[in-house]
């Protein structure tokens, strides 16, 4: 298998993560979003949509999008509750964190760190919506450890890849207690640290 | 089961359409979101994410996220490939949808038709993102007769709900004669006209 993925994105570190975790074996092609590495003609013909991650696997057949390409991956692992509704729970958690919650905490690290944005300057609503994420995600560890229950899942991937990186954005992990000591489980289980 | 929806959002029509292809009993509880109606103490204690749609099943349990909640409900039935591949293609889609498709193509539509903003006033990164998810979509559908293979599954209920509405928000359809034969295809096979 090889993974085309950019280290700085978060979106990319989710199927690393998956990857090690699971003990697989990969070529990480690392793909510089920066500097168009995305927009080449080979790329496109491995991804229409022009994003990383995305996958190559075995027999030459590709697949995009981080939370697919974790779910393919963990199938039948411990990363997947194989109760179906907490499995509902995890992929509800999954597609909130791409509609509600990077389009914000990811998208204002990505303007401060990498566009030299000041916090100061950030869109008023990207600013109140990740705000609003965080607490969701304080809120949601209000009765278990990890997002789905008390084991890892890949709901806890999905959402720490941004969330650990989420004060380069100018938002303050202090203010969401429970998000903080979660992050730590996570990095831990996950051993990313 | 009981559903919270608004009968004017594509996403919320998602799981109609998928209950009822699935020959599902339930109740319908229309859920007005431009009267706040997703905002009340007793629609966040369901769903803290304040969004439709969002379902109570059996026994009293919360589920949201359109994608999760059809990805749940079509559990090994027809609408979800069996081959592990062609699932996770499903997915890429699904998840696609979500960040690339819906925040340009409903949004446009909403604007326009809810909140009557003309066409001529979208943001122009709206229209062009609009613009790029449904000639990605076109590609897509360049070797077959549905979004994975010769089969309508859930890939093709999540994108055709607000691509079937895509002219509300401007767009022209008539740009992309393989996506309005497929429009056609899936409500034929979902029987939604």
């Amino acid at each position: 298998m090889r993974i085309f993925g950019d280290s700085i994105s978060g979106n990319c570190l989710k199927v690393k993560w998956t990857a090690d975790h699971l003990g697989l074996t990969y070529d990480w092609v690392e793909t510089d979003v920066l500097k168009a590495a995305t927009r080449t003609a080979e790329f496109l013909a491995m991804n229409p949509a022009g994003q990383v991650p995305a996958i190559i696997l075995e027999g030459g057949r590709p697949l995009a999008q981080s939370n697919a390409i974790i779910l393919y991956l963990a199938e039948g692992s411990a990363l997947i509750p194989a109760d179906a509704y907490e499995r509902a729970r995890m992929l509800e958690w999954m597609f909130w964190e791409q509609y509600s919650h990077e389009p914000y905490v990811a998208v204002a690290r990505f303007q401060v760190r990498f566009q030299g944005k000041s916090v100061a300057d950030l869109e008023p609503r990207i600013v109140e919506r990740g705000k609003a994420a965080l607490r969701r995600i304080e809120d949601g560890l209000a009765a278990s450890s990890f997002l789905v229950g008390d084991h890892v899942s890949l709901a806890d991937v999905a959402l720490v890849a941004y969330t650990r990186e989420a004060e380069d954005g100018g938002f303050r992990l202090a203010d969401y207690p429970k998000v903080q000591a979660w992050i730590g489980r996570v990095e831990k289980a996950l051993k990313i640290i």
